[in-house]
């Protein structure tokens, strides 16, 4: 299997596609990485570099509504808007049914509506393609695994594949050529004092995707070849840290291998730079906090906003420090 | 040779010291990497990872005005003030005179004036041990030759042995034990149409030494060990690019190599960020008036200042966008 339409074959081979005129609606949640995914070993399969590992995020996400149209092609609306053939999710969207099609043989009408905001480095893409998955499992009836839609949903951004599943999720880099054990796996762990903040720096789509930027990394970036070592040693520890609900521990590896992920950014050429100004002055916030006894660390995506990682113990106190500050339980 | 004070009693071994009564003043340039020093293969001897190459700034620097004075310890003064013996200036200054003493037998008085911002990212410790050396080389009437002094201003700080020329210098990292063929090298390249400008976020001491910097990234970043690499694939290049006067590829080079640099850091833990907010808006603004055709690039020290690299021509223009840069000419 040497593509994502052979991928899609293989996975719905033995599925009878029912085609029912009732519209149905899922909503997949968002993920945030705690070890990062940053660079892929099989451009065509989505297939990573390195395992990583996340945290769903409750609540925030994609829900998607999704009926079959009669008409030669796809209706897509992206927050009650409908997308012209030429927007770039609706070019994504419909490439990626494009690999359903030989099996299902029908367009659809597609409504997704996000509560996050869109390509702001926030996971957008990886509820949006979760919930599209499920949506058409559902939809025609497939009762697939879990792991089988991880894998479909990889296929259309690879971090969907970790929002399968609520708690910490591990995708595993895998060996196989063709990625079938490459997809999420669900943690038993669970830690309900811990907290994820939002800070809202920017809610503007960057000016560089993450896929883009995660090619111009691998391809120039002089650091990146360090970068999978580093995420070996830091999903180790995490786990360990995990097992044992070691909180700083946990908030330094998550930080480091984030500010590790940027390194080998910022080493590439052009400079792939997300953070803004205020990104930095909010990091400098967050260090101040620690000198000052507080445990709160952060990770941050292809994006300039933070994500603070903290305990409830300590939540009004860092509420104080970031107003505005949008806090998720998590388990 | 195991030590620094071998390696100095080594280099003065035929020289006759004199002691006469005249102080004497020298002048020592700081000197602008831009192929970065960043990490020792000897913290003994001061001996570098990796080769670095550097541009002189004539006219910043240190003045060095040094006498003999008949007393039991050394005092010493910067800019004009006497430095307490808890000043840490005042330490590094005694601890390398001290390597002299079992020749010279003397203590002195000391009177460093820099007319750059000290331990501010300017480079003040490489302008300043050049101008002690070169002072102490006046004063005793060694007359030794500048590769020698070049080495053993390599003990005070390593960047001051790039300190002793004009023009651009190559610092060869040696692969001898005792260091003897790591010392600055004077190139013939001369590029007049050159231009440095300084913009001074801060010319406040920094929260993280250099020193302290460099250990901490050479212990902890995963990614310092693409580190070396990176530097002879850049080194190789701006010699070229130097030898042909190619301004995008040497402005390419260099601030990459900056950048790679402080990537290495940002990985540390913990983090070692010398950016300030405003570090970063200054970067944008060069990368925006980069997306406008202008050629100009940075370059930026264990320090939240930049140091922009750009064509007489283009001068003005930067100086708009720049208000109050202190633009060098350099050769």
């Amino acid at each position: 299997m040497k593509n994502k339409a052979d991928v899609i074959q293989y996975l719905l081979h033995d599925k009878k596609t029912s085609l029912p005129t009732q519209p149905v609606s899922v909503f997949a949640p968002s993920n945030i990485a705690l070890i990062k995914y940053w660079g892929k070993r099989d451009a065509a399969l989505n297939l990573p570099q390195t395992a990583s590992l996340s945290v769903t995020i409750p609540g925030k996400g994609a829900t998607t509504e999704i009926s079959i149209l009669d008409n030669k092609q796809d209706e897509i609306y992206l927050n009650g808007m409908l997308l012209s053939s030429q927007h770039p999710f609706f070019k994504k969207a419909v490439d990626y049914l494009d690999l359903f099609r030989p099996m299902t043989r029908c367009h659809y009408r597609i409504n997704t509506t996000s509560n996050i905001p869109i390509a702001a480095g926030l996971a957008s893409s990886a509820s949006g393609f979760a919930a599209l998955v499920l949506a058409l499992d559902r939809l025609h009836q497939w009762q697939c695994s879990l792991t089988a839609l991880s894998i479909a949903a990889r296929l259309g951004s690879g971090s969907a594949c970790r929002s399968l599943w609520s708690g910490f999720v591990l995708w595993q880099s895998g060996i196989a050529e063709d990625g079938m054990d490459s997809h999420g796996i669900a943690l038993k762990e669970q830690w309900p004092e811990l907290r994820l903040g939002f800070t809202m720096i920017s809610d503007q789509p960057k000016a560089i995707s993450s896929r883009e930027g995660m090619n111009r990394t691998t391809n120039t970036s002089a650091l990146y070849r360090a970068w999978p070592d580093k995420v070996s040693q830091d999903l180790q520890a995490l786990q360990q840290a995990l097992a044992q609900k070691e909180f700083t521990t946990f908030g330094e590896i998550v930080e480091s291998n984030a500010l590790a992920m940027h390194a080998t950014m910022m080493a590439a050429w052009p400079p792939v730079v997300y953070s803004q100004p205020e990104t930095l002055e909010h990091m400098q916030r967050i260090w101040q906090l620690r000198e000052q006894g507080i445990p709160v660390y952060f990770t941050q995506d292809a994006g300039p906003n933070l994500k603070l990682l903290f305990l409830v113990k300590d939540e009004e106190n860092i509420r104080q420090h970031f107003p505005g500050l949008d806090v998720v339980t998590l388990f």
